[in-house]
């Protein structure tokens, strides 16, 4: 199905063109280009509520700015469509997030106009002031470096590392604080507070204004009056206008609010600040959804609401004649509150993910016992690691690729104090469409490293609520992280009573000879799958689910390595220090000689598209399983290689 | 040398103890735990001016909250000195920071008043709000939660993440900040400018109280200047009670500053906040070093001066007969600006660790290109990111143990855009005395992983200046890591003339027969010394120093696998996951079947000594190298086991 672009927007192919608009055509612009995100989503799906909320932002700022020579940072970049749209990859649009398509978010690869990759929260400032640097550096004095950051992304601590940093420079650096008030669900925290403060009570300039009025009438009660004004003003002068903000007082200018809506009034401030140098910021006030009623008025649904009817607001949902098994996420969410309806002790946090952790069920159920902290994923961590050392039993629930931003916390606050803290990695493995920025790759290589961890991930419901079950029971130490993909697992009937699993102990899914097939997590279904087909072809090779990376359950490992001269390792992990070089590493440290294969994510950036694609292209879906598990049956040499 | 405490001290042996004095006592035990900090770290080492600027806070603390039921977190935690000496320690602080003594740091295993373990910066805040969440869930309302953190660490991200989620808590949470514009270095960046603001220009608080009173005058103007003033009054309150300070920007009561060596008033002080629920800070100007005029002056010389003369405050210097290998330190301080004397590309990017990692030379022979950003690892990796995509070569200076601070940016920002960034990781491996919260151990584990990345590491000061060499020559993508130890290399001659290295080529530093010993950076030094041993007993292994983890060299692996049966990786590194497993990796996929055996730092975590200490411990010093060598070519089983 073909959109069609409106009248003006077909008629722009990069901002050259569309600077040739006069500024009275622009306000029709953002009107098509609103909509012609809208008849996009609407089919193909996609994030939605962002993009909506900057449109006349993202049009102001190209007309505007010499792009690309100027540097237009977009934080996030889910909310860069109009970006995309308005340069070059219009044509394009419909393959967004797909397989071989373009991607959700800006990259470098994919545009000049893309001048900084993203996906996770609150890097734009540091790397506008990064380039701004290079540019003071390089002489380049006209170049202007816009950093284009929502205020849920403001709450994390690079952001504010940034800005510590941007306040002692004297680089051409212009934030723009695209403050709707919103992460994927509500932002949380002083901040927001605050920035709902000098939005709504009155604006903050306009008190100011009053205030020197005011002042400036006491004059007129003759000299004695004027010194003690005079003396008053001094005294605001000191404190107020130096300090009154919170961005004055890291020596940023500020400027706003403005309504980030008026794309005539936006492209005339923006004018204004191309000629005031030094670092500074522009506080916008947007709507996440504008435009489109029901995403202004649902914004955590309509964040990335699939495809859905344009006209009625209807969110398309598949119908299916069976029951279908459930979200992984779904069984943590219901799970997590049944367990701590038995205990006490438990409590949940999330950074910023109430929604897409289903950390909300148990946030509605026992608001007192999680939490949201915000995008804030090392507070996260170490505040839970705070709690154990209090008795509490945290499970914090950080996605995969998102745990790689606590790392040091996980090091530092928790294993090397050895606080049994639970992690509930969300999205490990390939996240699909959202891409590289988002693939939960590396964490069981990144986590294996590390002294009092335990590691492991489930092969499905079951075997996830077994876990989730196990992680709460007392222990005196180690953290104890669970890894777990994004979306369906395989058992309609989740609902399964829960027992404890030992702690490093696998099981034995299938019997077999010559191949033993070990697999870690959600992905032994595939495996079980290649198996049947490998059945069928009269090749009966062993399956085993080690649901531990570590401990690595070594008694199993003997009983294997002894019975099995070929061995086929998988995971949904990098192949690089993972799951199957755990294993080798016991193969090699008991001086095992087996033949091994390790099937999983290749030490490359694999790019997006559904999971299965990604696993088919990586060698580690059902098929290829089968096929090197095929190859290393049948290889006669195998044994007397080397 | 056993080292007296004064006469109040000698009595305390707890903070119960100390709350019998009385108040007007409290002077005169500041003095002598003064005494005692400078009389033991004089002869003994350690850090100094840290814990001299903290002392009146430190009786002041334990003598107004009920320690440890009340929860003091001390941030880092090397200003902790003064705490160690009161609660239990005294009689053992001899053998502070010596392999089996007490930790240089707070550590829960060593004492109950040790609330949470630090030598990270800015982890108090948010472990203290952990706390207090976890009392007022759990109904202990009257229990207090303290983190003393300095002005520095207050630059981290982890900082601000943690008050803007504690502006909306109610818990019981003191924040005190210990404002000695201080970090290792100066403190830098806008926070700091803005604390000496609010410090300085008179102190806020009485401004304030001027504008009031200033106010008020003017209603005597009569009725109609009545109204102006409270007109103006309500539009100061508006704006400049509500947000005119940083802090109460974020809902946290801001309280001070205060004289933070006037203990008696700090106690008067502490005693009124007890009594105020709610999150709030308390802003005290101390001085780094007070008290013994060196350390005031030349702050940071004092910060860990090693052993000095407390009369005469000079430092004792070690005299050699022979000119000694420089620290790796120092060869990179000098050869990044060698290099970048050469190449106008260069940059040289630090996180407060100017003078540790020896980018003041640089810093001070071109102050344009070479930044310290503050404590921020995080920023300090973006903001390179962000240079890169300018064209510029950045060298990123970061300890190995505070990159992990800095993960997902290397991920996130250099790897997966394929970005060249450099990152010198500085104080690889065990990091001494600092101990287990300072070692860089993971580091090889965690970057090879990764895509787009080469890590390297040095044997020797001529190695690292080829390295440096070789990483800022013109590459089109990966970024490079180049890891080494903290203190002195080998080679006394150290300024040799630089070369390139192709990336990924290992080089033989002795051939041999039977056993092949692969080394990765300076233990490769341990394992020439082993070979010589070993040659004396007629046994002769060949020594592989590997260089590059990855890429691994291929060309060399296949002829070291094809010609030695038995192979031993050493490293200065976690076994899981490092070195020696990429080693099995490339064993196992090319399925040779050697026995190998791996020395490297156990999957544990090690506590603090010297490094040779805590390499002998691990089992990699030259003695215990010899050992496993030679156990594995005597033993002829090893070819035909499993």
């Amino acid at each position: 199905m073909l959109i069609e672009p409106g009248k003006l927007l077909t008629s722009i192919n990069s901002p050259n063109d569309l600077k040739k608009l006069k500024q009275d055509q622009l306000v029709a612009l953002t009107q098509e280009l609103r909509q012609f995100i809208v008849d996009n989503v609407s089919v193909y799906g996609g994030h939605f509520g962002a993009s909506l909320g900057v449109v006349e932002l993202t049009v102001a700022l190209h007309y505007v700015f010499d792009t690309p020579v100027d540097q237009l940072v977009w934080d996030v970049g889910h909310q860069a469509y109009g970006h995309k749209i308005l340069t070059g990859r219009k044509e394009n649009f419909h393959t967004n997030r797909l397989y071989g398509g373009i991607s959700g978010f800006p990259k470098r690869k994919e545009s000049i106009y893309d001048t900084f990759g993203v996906g996770h929260s609150s890097t734009s400032i540091s790397a506008a002031l990064g380039m701004a640097q290079a540019s003071s550096y390089l002489k380049h004095t006209d170049k202007q470096h816009i950093a284009v950051i929502g205020d849920g992304a403001m709450t994390a601590g690079l952001a504010f590392e940034a800005m510590n940093h941007a306040g002692v420079s004297n680089c051409n650096l212009l934030i723009i604080l695209n403050d709707n008030c919103m992460s994927i669900d509500p932002n949380v925290g002083a901040l927001k507070n605050y920035l709902t403060d000098i939005t709504t009570s009155k604006t903050y300039n306009k008190v100011k204004d009053e205030l020197w009025h005011a002042l400036g009438k006491l004059s007129k009660f003759g000299s004695s009056a004027r010194d003690v004004v005079s003396k008053v003003e001094n005294g605001i002068k000191s404190v107020l206008l130096k300090q009154s903000n919170l961005f004055e007082a890291l020596n940023l200018r500020y400027f706003g609010p403005v309504d980030g809506h008026d794309v005539d009034h936006l492209v005339h401030v923006l004018k204004d600040l191309q000629s005031i140098p030094g670092p500074k910021i522009l506080h916008c006030i947007t709507v996440k959804g504008k435009g489109f009623p029901e995403a202004e008025k649902n914004q955590t649904k309509w964040h990335a609401p699939g495809k859905f009817d344009k006209v009625t607001g209807e969110i398309h949902k598949k119908v299916f004649d069976a029951p279908q098994p459930p979200k992984y996420q779904q069984v943590f969410g219901h799970t997590i509150v049944e367990l701590a309806q038995q205990n006490e002790r438990i409590m949940g946090i999330t950074p910023a993910m109430p929604s897409g952790s289903s950390l909300n069920i148990m946030m509605e159920a026992m608001p007192d016992r999680a939490i949201d902290v915000g995008i804030a994923e090392q507070h996260a961590v170490t505040y839970s690691a705070g709690l154990a050392t209090q008795g509490i039993i945290p499970f914090c629930n950080i996605y995969s690729t998102f745990m790689q931003r606590a790392y040091d916390q996980v090091i530092h606050d928790v294993c090397i104090q050895d606080l049994p803290v639970n992690f509930c990695l969300d999205r490990a493995g390939f996240a699909g469409a959202d891409g590289p920025t988002h693939h939960g790759a590396y964490d069981l290589a990144y986590m294996r490293c590390l002294p009092n961890m335990i590691v492991s991930a489930p092969m499905n419901e079951s075997e996830l609520r077994n876990l989730l079950y196990t992680a709460q029971l007392p222990r005196k130490g180690n953290a104890f992280t669970i890894r777990y993909p994004r979306g369906q697992g395989v058992m309609p009937e989740w609902r399964t009573p829960m027992k404890e699993i030992p702690i490093g102990k696998g099981r034995m899914i299938l019997d077999g000879e010559d191949l033993a097939i070990l697999t870690i997590g959600h992905v032994g279904n595939y495996a079980v799958e290649a198996c049947r087909e490998l059945q069928e072809q009269h090749l009966y090779p062993a399956h085993f689910d080690m649901r531990f990376v570590k401990p690595l359950d070594e008694e199993l490992l003997h009983q294997i390595f002894q019975k099995f001269p070929k061995v086929l390792t998988i995971e949904d992990g990098c192949l690089v220090g993972g799951f199957g070089s755990a294993i080798i590493e016991f193969m090699a440290d008991h001086g095992y000689r087996s033949s091994i294969k390790r099937l999983g994510i290749p030490d490359l950036v694999v790019e997006h598209g559904q999971q299965i694609e990604l696993h088919r292209e990586s060698g580690f879906d059902p098929e290829a399983i089968a096929k090197s598990a095929m190859v290393l049956m049948q290889d006669h040499k195998a044994e007397s290689f080397s």
